[in-house]
């Protein structure tokens, strides 16, 4: 394995290696238009599985700096390109029923992503044939839970939802999660989609048990977005370009200098070089965010919400969901 | 049955009633340096549920206008009576384990008691050996959940509740929710718990499926506190008193005046009279609730949860619980 | 005076009338297409103000029950149409620089119109020179305060605004409030504005001093919503209604039944039946508002901003708002 | 003027300083029981001033874990301490006035600590004659201002206070404020007060109008907690501190590794090295926090509120306070 840094996302675990691993897939398309970058990761056995510290399985990852900005047109725009790629990810039978489910604490800003989309959601299953008229035969069943976390429930999470979905019987399963990115310029930035499911551990929370296809017995879609960087991971990034950086002009210069400390600092390898960063910074529970978070997740929000709405109900279009909600 | 006026309190139905039930006792207590009362109301048989228009068991209501004021101390004092009545509702053996549900909307105001309570309760299910060592033997098992409401989840709630109480076993289900009164002066003054679980249509939501024994498979108790008044039972009991007043003054002036328009009214009937008011105040979802609403819910939430903090958990002290949480 | 009961809606004060006052003009326009029903009343002078109960100026009144919706599309219509009204109400020159005020106290949903407004305000007074250069020419210099209510600062609100108002020398000043109406299907549904200023102890809170010309300086218009009646004005008017109906229903049976009643009811005078009412609702603190009000409040706060932002900023059209805020 | 990184923190930047500085006296005493430690900086002199990056004044520190943790009673202590301090920092006389400013952005959770102040204060200055009989002599004329953000407002912070203190003519002005700190051991664990202002600049916003005794015309003593660290210094001081481990590793092996490297660095400069990472961490809008931040904020609020009203009311005891809020 050789992730060594704090990253929910494929992507970056793959920009780390200097050349590609047997068993991973990657490819790239990218939409001038709206300067959006869509990687498809795919990790195809247990081999790429254990090199990329990740489960089998595609992993679709959108990036865009406009996600951050507050246009409501692009954000439209990348909501119906979410929606192609999450069809492509996963093929949805039509009078098939769908349970979101909201992860993460609603309490914490910036882990509050999956409570925010589930409340924009157009939610369905409850209606059963009280569905308006004009909107019959236009809507799937969804339904949505935000469970909240353990350390609020004294449940493990995804105890609440088997709980729910042995109950409610939904045909699949979209986690939505805030995740952890390496790179700050990442945050807020970069939507993830999978159907590897969510893994222990991940994103901010305290979540032990995964959420996927074996533990849920229907499919699992996880949906993410990197909001925080941890803040070891952000020092030891420094670190490394800050050596790269005086390298460089120590070699320009011709003279050698700092090669020694070089050759010490790479001796420590990876891991005990982050081992050593979070000695230094000991207090595990610092990340780094940007001031506007607030604002920012509630956007973030605002685009998961529409993709998923245009992509669960057949019959409504991006411009539709304002008028159902 | 009685009831005509939409009130979610035992103690209110008895009100309305000149005479006594047969299947029903009542009993009340004062506590006058406090001036707190306690009225317990036992529904006996299926002839008193019948009269009651509420299903059979103990209905435990405290009423002090003392809840609504800022006073730390007396809502203190006023949690250790709680606790006391809590424990004589229902026997709890010493290693329980108990399920709090905050039933209601969050982003309702006067329906988010029961999220509110579940975000300041002591939760330690998920703590396991972890547990603190000057802690150990103090404390149940509890854990917390706010299922949210049929309209954002698309799920009953007691669906929800059941998947949830299926994988965690809890020995009990205490359920808290925000109620509808009769009397404006009984909001955020009264609280009533209950052995006879929550039922459908209860309080601001749209619950259907009830929450009780018989569902959920374990003991429920129901906590609940009146929030609001219904717009329509406001009138009605504005022009009751309204039209007493008027008659009272009509009869010491010996002129007899009003008597036939009072007989037009009574021979409505209380059921027709009510429906004739709901169809003048046509928008059914208006209610009566007081300005400092939001500031009420808050401090009606710390009196429950500390109720709950010091009921479950046998070595912990209201004095204790801010350590803790 | 003719008002008895509390509203802040020249529109209703009217409507009490059973002919016409001097010194008041009303005329009426309708949209069909959007169902917008707009009054425009003219108190012209003293003696009209003196029986309104209201200063002399122009208030503008629009109803629709669209703007409770949830369309988007709709509300933009809205704001346009609201946009044009104020225009006619105050003609505001190009370079004139505007100081917005959101009376009212966050923390009281129903009473947090004002603060929700300023917060989706495109406020520029500050960029001076910083202004992008594709909005050059476009913004007026538009500046947002907040001020809280009395109970919160110990400062009269009209102190806070005149202070700010002489460092920061607008040229107008806009003041948004959420004001009382007296019939429950105009909560939430209809938007009035004045260029009269705001009238001590309107809406909610409590003001004394009003917010007005002779006080600030500069011409003030006033942008109000009812978003509550008052409970005591509910129950008075169920009363009246119910009274009419019965009367109607006795005179068709050609009984005559009520009308000795009718008559004492009506000796008393509306002021002595309203001092009954509120006698006998002795809690003056309630009032009856939506459930879903949270969620209207902040429907209504993006119609007001939206038409705020389009009416100060010359170059910037309904769909650019989002763009720049 | 050594202070190359971001800190508020007049303690933090006497711990850069390898010796003394002429013109600033430091004393420290240490609460062993509380394990609370209070040190006092005296910048005596412009000299010292120029040299600590910060206006002549006294500058109180206290610090202590005990703050981030949720036990009341020590919360309860420490705001008695602060209220002793505050007295030496500042003498009031019995009957002055006092207007409390909260700086700082309430939707910006780390930066919403002046705000949430503002609303746990027993505020006085409206009630005139109308004290409770039983705080009468008890109370000073207190009032509070959340000025919000120049962002948000449009207009400088500074202008608005001016303009209120002009029209509400206190006696002292009273400011708080989150702050940055350089460590993020410091973060929600230290409380500075200040008589020497809020200087431009400060904390997450962007306030440039100093606000002082100069500018408003009467004492202005600044409270301030930090509640962040900027991310450049996080990872400047994570760099360092690496340099360092690694130095004292080569040196006790005897090989002199890495000392030309440290030549390179050590010779860049505090200056030159801080600008170097801050190019590496492009985004300047990062920072870090730590996880349950907005849980923090809440505590800190209640120890700040709770110690001016202690300290302003002088009849009114820590254990009063809840009674009159």
């Amino acid at each position: 394995m050789i992730m060594n840094f704090r990253t929910d996302l494929a992507l970056e675990v793959c920009e780390d290696s200097p050349d590609e691993f047997s068993g991973v897939e990657i490819s790239t398309e990218e939409d001038d238009e709206l300067g959006v970058r869509v990687t498809w990761v795919e990790i195809q056995n247990e081999d790429g599985a254990a090199r990329m510290g990740k489960p089998v399985g595609n992993y679709v990852t959108l990036e865009s700096g406009a996600m951050k900005d507050g246009d409501p047109d692009t954000h439209d725009e990348i909501a119906k390109i979410l929606a192609r790629k999450l069809a492509r990810l996963h093929d949805l039978p039509k009078d098939a029923s769908v349970l979101v489910v909201g992860l993460g604490n609603r309490f914490v800003t910036p882990d509050a992503l999956g409570p925010k989309v589930c409340e924009k959601l157009l939610v369905t299953r409850h209606l059963g044939d009280d569905v308006p008229e004009d909107l019959r035969g236009k809507l799937r069943g969804v339904s949505a839970l935000s469970p909240g976390v353990m350390g609020i429930t004294g449940i493990e999470t995804a105890e609440i939802i088997k709980g729910v979905a042995e109950k409610t019987a939904p045909d699949l399963i979209i986690a939505i999660d805030a995740l952890a990115a390496r790179k700050t310029s990442r945050i807020n930035a970069t939507i993830q989609m999978s159907d590897a499911g969510v893994n222990p551990g991940a994103g901010l929370g305290n979540r032990r048990m995964p959420i996927n296809r074996e533990t849920m017995g229907v499919p699992v879609i996880a949906i993410g977005v990197p909001t925080v960087v941890d803040a070891a991971t952000l020092a030891n990034d420094a670190l490394d370009k800050m050596i790269a950086a005086i390298l460089e002009a120590a070699e320009s210069d011709d003279t050698g200098g700092g090669s020694n400390f070089y050759e010490v600092l790479h001796s420590l390898g990876d891991e005990e070089r982050y081992s050593l960063i979070t000695q230094i910074l000991t207090d595990e529970n610092m990340f780094v965010t940007p001031k506007d978070v607030d604002a920012v997740i509630s956007r973030l929000a605002n685009i998961l919400a529409n993709t998923l709405n245009i992509s669960l109900h057949p019959g409504i279009t991006a411009e539709d969901v304002g008028r159902y909600i």
